[in-house]
């Protein structure tokens, strides 16, 4: 069965207070500006300012550090994300552990990570909350489960391990070096995947009773795929749209995040 | 196959220099009083003086903070350890993240553990790398295989996993919430056992190309088990030994954590 997602059944109550998420963006890309936009307006709906910086693309990470030093400082800035890709002569890593760990909205610093590692309270990357809201909201059991995560990204492999440990899951990281990925698919309960291959996962390597998430998301010829095929949702007993599918949750768990920060 | 550890295989060369590691010991636990006499013996042989500072139960945080501060200023102190478990109304989690992570040898701070993830050169905890130094010594090639980690914990399962991926591994992190955990052994190229349960995984379960490290020690009437009886380990291609296995890198691998240190 496909299941599309209404965004609607996953919004929070908006903003009770003049509460900002800052987005700092460097140089221009066309992808990360969608995203950014994106971004802007669901802060929007939901009374968050959004404010974009926008710098030039020759910037020196001293600039970019001086500017989230600043946003620390300031109390109606509750969260603070930095847009990737950052052009190459800048090292993403070091910037964005600048970040108040506090602001982190991202998930993204070496305190994020360790304390979702370490279950103590934090900010979760977007996408891997959207996951597990989804989960949530589906009343899908996740206890004992063996889940299939396709894909080792900082943003939704790695963080949604760590979730899904947390909920005393069996969690599976694969990639492309596994050989034989697609034929073990059908070892699994739930298979999520983020790899980017258009209609990578097909209808003979899935089975009736799994869940599948799929968070990949591939234009081909101006259409979008995801990773798995929909005649492969269709014969599993449930299996996220693209578009329309897991994506839609990114923004509104980011805001979520924003909405929660306490500092 | 058993395979028996031999320490010297694995012994880096002594200190050139007088570098220390300070452990940090708060009340008398018998257990934990045997493993830091381990680490001090070891730390004996390669040279590098260990300062054990041994405080009363009743020690407050500010107590062990303020000490851990100290330690990090001073430039002969390479490494820095507390001993766990602390008693209970000490928070591990807050105290130990007060350690510099240069001189984090157990690798147990949010910063250890998000440059690990990230794969940025930091202090790894000594058992997991003693695991991996193993497979390196043993000429096991790791890439695409599938590996079970039984146990999740912050010294061994945890890293492990993210230790594995940098390898292109494909890991899968079990635990006791794993209904067909032992009926699935059989589906893994490579097993790595640390949860405790005396001679739990038996000859039935496992198959004869497999590798079985057993990272498990039990003590019942008197006698040493690990998780995988010896029977399961001859039937196997090759079973660490329990005792006398990869539990012998543990002290090994922490005393080259403390070689490394930098700062």
């Amino acid at each position: 069965m496909i299941k599309t997602i209404d965004k609607k059944d996953y919004m929070p109550e908006p903003a009770k207070d003049t509460r900002k998420l800052a987005i700092i963006s460097v140089g221009e890309d066309k992808a990360s500006k969608v995203y950014l936009n994106n971004k802007a307006k669901i802060c929007n709906e939901l009374g968050i300012g959004a404010v974009i910086y926008n710098l030039p693309k020759w910037s020196t990470e001293r600039t970019i550090i001086d500017l989230i030093q600043g946003l620390n400082e300031r109390t109606s800035i509750k969260g603070i994300i930095v847009q990737l890709p950052l052009p190459k002569h800048l090292d993403p890593i070091n910037i964005v552990n600048f970040i108040d760990p506090n602001k982190d909205v991202d998930g993204l610093t070496f305190t994020s990570i360790g304390k979702l590692e370490q279950g103590l309270d934090c900010h979760v990357p977007a996408t891997a909350r959207g996951i597990m809201e989804f989960f949530e909201h589906e009343g899908i059991e996740l206890e004992g489960k063996k889940v299939l995560i396709i894909g080792r990204s900082q943003l939704v492999g790695r963080p949604l391990q760590k979730l899904l440990l947390r909920e005393n899951a069996v969690p599976t990281t694969s990639h492309s070096y596994d050989k034989d990925l697609l034929e073990s698919i059908k070892n699994y309960d739930v298979v999520v995947s983020g790899i980017g291959k258009p209609n990578y996962i097909q209808e003979e390597h899935v089975k009736e009773n799994q869940i599948l998430v799929d968070v990949g998301i591939s234009k081909v010829e101006g259409k979008i795929y995801g990773d798995i095929t929909d005649k492969a949702k269709e014969k599993a007993k449930l299996g996220t749209a693209v578009p329309k599918g897991v994506g839609v949750l990114t923004t509104v768990c980011l805001a979520k995040n924003v909405l929660e920060s306490k500092l």
